[in-house]
């Protein structure tokens, strides 16, 4: 007989994606969720398993992955934060702890989630951004990016924006925001910033979009093209795969409050 | 016979110290001069020197590390700072090159080094910052350690503050500025950073101060103690030598112009 569940918790998390084969626990390499579970199993003296809200990819990061969990052991939130910190290596880090109703899933609760992704453009960067942006030697029409990536924003088919491999249902989703900004990071280098805001994501699709947007800031594609090649639905007319290292998960919303009931319908394997 | 020097170049260095046995060259291990002397030698298509305004240590980090070097190659310096860039591994970045009169030695004459120590008080740090702060889960009373760090400043024997291992023929430093300032780095953390200019440091200098306010910090020591503690010339009566990971050598001054002649004297081992 199952032991009772005696606390739910959401764990919000911090990672540097930089030494991961990505979140999800794979059969061999170093994954974030094997890390949180086995960190989480020693606390509860037992196997845990986790839900994690998205799957980052080997090298992507995280300001703000959400996961659940259901523990037998009653830890105030507090103390479960601190004890997760003490046993997790320092390139993930446990933000914050809530305790939620049982039954919470990070996943399937997710309303929304943010991905930030970063370029900064010059002859070099910083040596210590050169595993969290991607560096592009070249300068890019940041007008035109801006135009195009306003394009993107509503209910769209993004068979477009994904890589292969993804066994989807639909490849619909709504983006409720796409916007790019720019300021310099040095005398001599720009930096950009994309954040993007949806319902979901396919596998890719960020870098995807990253790597079309910045066609069009070097002037290979127009900003009315993204409509055209939404529309393709063929991989080949977007852009390149922007690299991982540049892309963030931001933060997973909840609404007002963790939704525990109703699942929303959501595909099996969700890859920004 | 030696072929003419074509140019004598001032190199701006910026370097993530964490995989480095530090800045000199040395019988083993992956330091920065040896990586910058590889890739002038492979420009040059000779064996090629370069010397450090200062050394760092294993772990310590550069925005602005100075180093000169004379070519007999007639290389414009925009070319060289690419090429150089094009060869370096990308946690070491050339970030100016400066032609200079001939006979410009960047230890000799420099003038004043800033470095930066910086630490982040807080149950916990982000993943991004842990190779980059000191973690120290305690509040700490700046306005306590503000008023320490002001009595180093002007001309003082430091002894009390230098490791043992080297052989100075002097331990009497001025320094200019001893600054500490404080701002909050995320809504849980406190972020320090100490800023410390001076005309030469002895071996592990700053990272002994910052070993001692930060008892300040605690209480453990009191800001008129720091004054003793000169006094004293006793390594024991200061505190703890602070992680190399913190330190950043910001800046090397050489005045209005590079001085070419009439090296001031300098000790033999300065390691900060």
């Amino acid at each position: 007989m199952d032991k009772p569940t005696l606390g739910t918790f959401k764990l919000t998390l911090a990672y540097d994606g930089t030494d991961f084969v990505g979140w999800q626990r794979q059969a061999s390499g170093r994954s974030v969720q094997a890390l949180v579970e086995e960190a989480l199993s020693r606390i509860e003296g037992a196997s845990v398993t986790v839900v994690g809200a998205g799957r980052t990819d080997a090298g992507v990061h995280a300001l703000g992955q959400v996961a659940s969990v259901s523990l037998t052991h009653s830890l105030g939130a507090p103390t479960l934060r601190r004890a997760l910190n003490a046993t997790l290596p320092p390139d993930v880090r446990v933000v914050a702890v809530e305790p939620v109703s049982p039954g919470f899933n990070a996943r399937f609760a997710a309303q929304t989630k943010t991905y930030r992704y970063r370029i900064v453009c010059g002859e070099f960067i910083s040596p210590f951004d050169r595993s969290f942006v991607w560096h592009l030697p070249v300068s890019l029409d940041v007008a035109e990016m801006r135009r195009a990536s306003a394009q993107l924003e509503g209910r769209h088919d993004f068979a477009a924006f994904r890589s292969a491999g993804s066994d989807v249902t639909t490849t619909e989703r709504t983006v409720l925001a796409s916007q790019l900004t720019s300021a310099p990071r040095t005398e001599e280098t720009q930096e950009i910033l994309y954040d993007i805001t949806g319902d979901g994501f396919l596998r890719h699709m960020v870098r995807a979009i990253v790597g079309t947007l910045v066609e069009v800031g070097v002037g290979r594609l127009q900003p009315d093209d993204l409509v055209e090649i939404l529309a393709s639905r063929d991989r080949q007319r977007a852009g390149p795969t922007a690299p991982a290292h540049g892309l963030f998960l931001i933060a997973v919303s909840y609404g007002a409050a963790p939704r525990m009931d109703a699942p929303l319908e959501r595909d099996a394997d969700e890859l920004a």
